[in-house]
């Protein structure tokens, strides 16, 4: 794949920094998108601009929507608790069309940037239920982004490239320690605190725990103080 | 069609004024939606609060995204004019992927509302070119939303409605006048005032003066004083 600019959302945990890497291996000039959409933990968002900083982004920068006004998930509703044990179904940490949300602003982005790729860290393995980290999510967003756009009508095709979508958490953590990726500045962790540190109990740190046990290197994952580690 | 709860995009303009009473009309118990993407017509979400208690919205919410800070549209860069002549091909009033945002919007509203229908006032007739107003980009929006969603997984559908699409303005505004719709109320200038009243010169204006003229009704627009008349 030749690729000149590309859009790449970045919340600041272990997969979209790896999917930043990927995309900056490939030669792209990569404008990396972080969302405040009202989550809990805003110490991703400050992970994410370290991460963009460190990775050599063109760009970076931190759009706003109100998702909380909407609630309806656990990471945006202060009301409803992060579960700290396994769920069956979709998760109540699922946020309502949350993907199909920031694929729309990262569309808004390229266009106006003339980017030709947008890059997601989705992944259908490891992917916890969510309905918008499937690939017919994926390929029915590339469809719509190309018909939705005046860089579509015009023939300039754009690509939404989801490289880790198939995937284990291990193979992503090898894929990113190969190109240099520091997890220590990720944060993963639903339930983080204000230093961005991992409660070690929720759905994301379990998963995250058990790829860096599986791929057989250290994790660098800081909890907080008294955590249960997974 | 029948319908239980539905979420409506409301700009404040005559069509999605149109939009809301069709969808009232068909029993729908109506969720109107606005969003504040960084407009230069602020106009337009004041009226759409009003239309939406006038014709009987259940609820009326407004949401923000800072579309501004991505700018290339003359709707929301203040740097470039609003064009006063009609143009060749996408006009500069076409907002970077904004009708996949809305409706990406309107989709994580409907989710938690477990609302089955969006509607949306999009027109192909008198489109004035942009290219997410195509009956193409509705059909894989609704594509989009059944796929992406926890209601879409679990086999409750999502049906994107457009009933405006291939409708001239003029029969939009006879389908709405026989639905008590005060079109007094709607604000569609591109450049209106603070008080909501049209420049009578941006493609909106045209498009709306020439749809009163056909459909053969008075035209209750207000006009900015001194604004040349459409």
């Amino acid at each position: 794949m030749s690729c000149a600019r590309a859009v790449v959302l970045l919340s600041g945990g272990l997969d979209s920094a790896t999917c930043l890497a990927i995309a900056r291996s490939r030669g792209c000039e990569c404008f990396a998108l972080s969302v405040n959409y009202g989550q809990r933990h805003r110490a991703e968002l400050d992970a994410a601009a370290r991460i963009a900083q460190v990775l050599g982004a063109a760009e970076h920068r931190t759009m706003s929507i109100d998702l909380a006004g909407i609630g309806g998930s656990a990471l945006t509703d202060r009301s409803i608790e992060v579960p700290t044990a396994p769920s069956q179904g979709i998760p109540i940490t699922y946020v309502p069309a949350r993907n199909t949300q920031l694929l729309a602003l990262a569309l808004g982005w390229a266009e106006v940037l003339e980017a030709r790729h947008l890059f997601v860290g989705v992944n259908a393995v490891d992917y916890s239920g969510y309905p918008d980290c499937r690939p017919e999510f994926i390929h029915a967003f590339e469809r719509l982004a190309n018909l939705a756009t005046k860089a579509g009508v015009e023939g300039r095709s754009l690509a939404v490239e989801a490289p880790l979508l198939h995937w284990s958490k291990a193979a992503i953590i090898r894929a990113g320690l190969e190109l240099g990726v520091d997890y220590s500045l990720t944060v993963s962790c639903y339930r983080a605190d204000e230093r961005g540190r991992a409660c070690g109990l929720c759905d994301s740190c379990r998963l995250r725990a058990e790829g860096f046990r599986s791929a057989g290197v250290a994790d660098p994952t800081r909890y907080a103080m008294g955590a249960d580690l997974p």
